[in-house]
């Protein structure tokens, strides 16, 4: 049998001290896929005193992180404290610098300085691994990275952050508004006390740009992410897409279209008969397309301790059997800079929500004013009738480019029965 | 650049062509993601006239499989000739004999031969690998082996035949019988002219002992797989089905229990709002469960020349890449003979359809029969009424074991106003 895989974890939050359980729990069983064992020698954390359900029998404790990366005797170091900077790049850097792999979770890392990692990972011969960065448990990654390698993937859809799809999907089973299901999600402990890296569509959009580079073989481009959150979508709208066939989901969508990579992430409606439709709740989903594979779903849970240490540790089973690929599937060094689509260039249909007077004359106003943007309307909602109050005017269009249709709606804006600033989603048929 | 990694493809059919074209047109895209080309050397198949869409120039042409096998300077052979003896089996085992990696899409032969085979491959330092075995470009064989490595996996649930799932599709979209969605199956060419290997449940079980391996580190056991097949499920029972809030799936099921593993393949009522029973059509899925990670899907097309051609060469970029694992997770001279749980130990909910003759009591029999056996009914269902002429009755249980299940139909079946054989359905909530 090999030398045992020295491992140090960094951080020991839900997701470190479910990978230190998860490797004494498994040990034998791990040792017997590996062909050695995967033994913890070094943790560290701030808190010394606290229970974290393992035994800290033979594992050095180090109160600062960055030390214990540069400490002897340590094969891989698990950075799982997160944050694009700071104490999470330090020990990356630093065990990147001494020699030894890495294992992280740290998806905002990644998205900032993915591929400048990678390099300095790779002119070291080392791994730079992060199963765990996207989709929790979900073997995403690999599936792309491996499973899919044959395939030159053209379009990623994704529901990447399980805070926003349970909302979406408490809105959509409860009829509540946003504000009143976000306070429950934070009270039940799936939402954080400040939403707004998840609910404002950040966090997915992290995610998304790993995945795209792992996808498409381009350098990470979080700054190209077209970010949209959730906070504006309406139980009405909510009802509205029930009507229609659809589902809101706030998806990651990437896609390689002739011009160069778009990468966006906003809420969409999605046909109710389509598998993302039915991810509901803290699930996690990706669909990626290839050109020989067609589609392939990956679902499961993107979040929890359990999930994401099952993760973490299938990376520390690759390392402990020596397989070692490039991080995003071709060298760091050879990554091609993606050329970044601009949201205008988005093509696609659109549903629209007005509030008008009910007047006559408005829905005249409003289908001149999207006739003019050469936009054609597919269908066409007004329930109901209330004189001199406000009603919801709802339509769908037809595929259009973003641009045509952010004038059209800049026009109805301005029209004088149009109350509010029109509510705009896209639909995404995948 | 490493050296070209030499590949030979023994049978030229919808897989083995598909899967020379894949290599030449995305063979600039693979070299870069390995670090080397994969280049076609070899070719065996019997009609050398016919046009298969790719280019032989620079190829080899064999009549003789077996031969090409052992034919010099080659590094891997692409089994996807088919069947679990004959050619097939001497095309592999000549190739590992000599010295070459072995990748295969033959489930019969693993499902027969797997387990001596994974031996020879690995006393050797040999890859053998069978991503294409089973469920097609769903990367379900790496994502168990390596996605999910840190798991114990104690349950699988599939839908691992596309014909099946189509026709059972089919019968509820249209209300028809299977004979003729068969029928109809066969003149699309989703179902052979021989169906009995699909729809008979044996191509399944053959995928389900394979995944069984792979995920609980067992010997291939196929032949304790109770297999039960699709043609008696009626359109009545799709109907019924519907009506009590389930689909009717054929399933391969594998799960470790305290007493051993349980594998089987049939039919099953699942309910309408879990994943599997909106897989439609020919795709498959797959829902491994794992002791941390918990529920993950996998879903994606289990056939046809290009998901199938897209694992295959998965494989092959990984031996490209030199990554070696065990075949089934752990090294195949260490797989446990697994201990098979007999299905009468299967512990669930039935669904039952009776057909009887409209009498007064007849409903008082079937509930003695049921309660002299301990099985608790949870729901009932009679429609309409027919004096003199037969009615179906349906009924699902609460909880019971087969062997109770089964001596309840046997005294059902026995009673005078009971007029065929009851339908007994498994039902699954996963």
């Amino acid at each position: 049998m090999k030398p045992a895989l020295r491992i140090a974890v960094a951080g020991l939050g839900t997701v470190g001290a479910g990978t230190v359980q998860l490797l004494q729990r498994q040990a034998s069983l791990l040792a017997d896929r590996c062909g050695r064992r995967l033994d913890v020698v070094a943790v560290a954390a701030r808190d010394h005193g606290r229970d974290r359900g393992f035994a800290l029998d033979g594992i050095a404790w180090h109160d600062d992180p960055v030390a214990m990366a540069a400490a002897p005797d340590i094969d891989v170091v698990v950075e799982v404290i997160g944050g694009a900077e700071g104490v999470a790049r330090r020990v990356v850097e630093t065990a990147l610098a001494k020699g030894r792999h890495v294992v992280t979770a740290n998806k905002a890392l990644l998205a900032h300085h993915g591929t400048a990692l990678a390099r300095l990972a790779e002119e070291r011969e080392l791994t730079l691994a992060f199963e765990a960065a996207v989709a929790g448990g979900i073997p995403i990654i690999k599936g792309l990275r491996e499973g899919l390698a044959a395939n030159r993937v053209t379009a990623l859809h994704g529901i990447l952050n399980g805070t926003c799809n349970y909302i979406l999907t408490e809105m959509r089973q409860t009829g509540r508004d946003f504000g009143e299901v976000l306070a429950e999600a934070q009270a039940l402990g799936y939402a954080e006390a400040d939403p707004s890296f998840d609910v404002d569509g950040v966090d997915a959009a992290h995610k998304l740009s790993v995945l795209t580079s792992v996808a498409f073989g381009t350098a990470v481009d979080f700054a190209s992410v077209h970010i949209e959150g959730i906070r504006h979508i309406s139980a009405l709208d909510i009802r509205f897409a029930e009507e229609l066939g659809y589902r809101i989901k706030l998806l990651g969508i990437a896609r390689l279209t002739p011009q160069g990579v778009e990468q966006r992430v906003h809420p969409c409606m999605v046909p109710v008969e389509t598998p993302l439709a039915v991810v509901d709740g803290v699930l996690n989903a990706v669909v990626a397309t290839g050109d020989f594979v067609e589609k392939v779903l990956f679902e499961g849970r993107g979040a929890g301790g359990g999930p994401t240490a099952s993760a973490v540790v299938a990376d520390l089973v690759d390392i402990a059997r020596e397989r070692r690929v490039p991080c995003f599937t071709v060298p760091a060094a050879r990554l091609e800079p993606g050329r970044a689509v601009p949201m205008e260039r988005r093509t696609g249909a659109y549903y629209v929500r007005l509030m008008v007077r009910d007047q006559a004359g408005v829905l005249a106003d409003v289908a001149a004013a999207l006739r003019d943007q050469g936009v054609s309307v597919e269908s066409f909602l007004q329930h109901g009738r209330s004189p001199e109050d406000t009603v919801p005017v709802v339509l769908t269009t037809h595929d259009t480019d973003e641009a045509a249709m952010r004038r059209a709606l800049d026009a109805i804006a301005g029209l004088g029965s149009v109350v509010e600033r029109p509510t705009m989603i896209r639909i995404e048929t995948l």
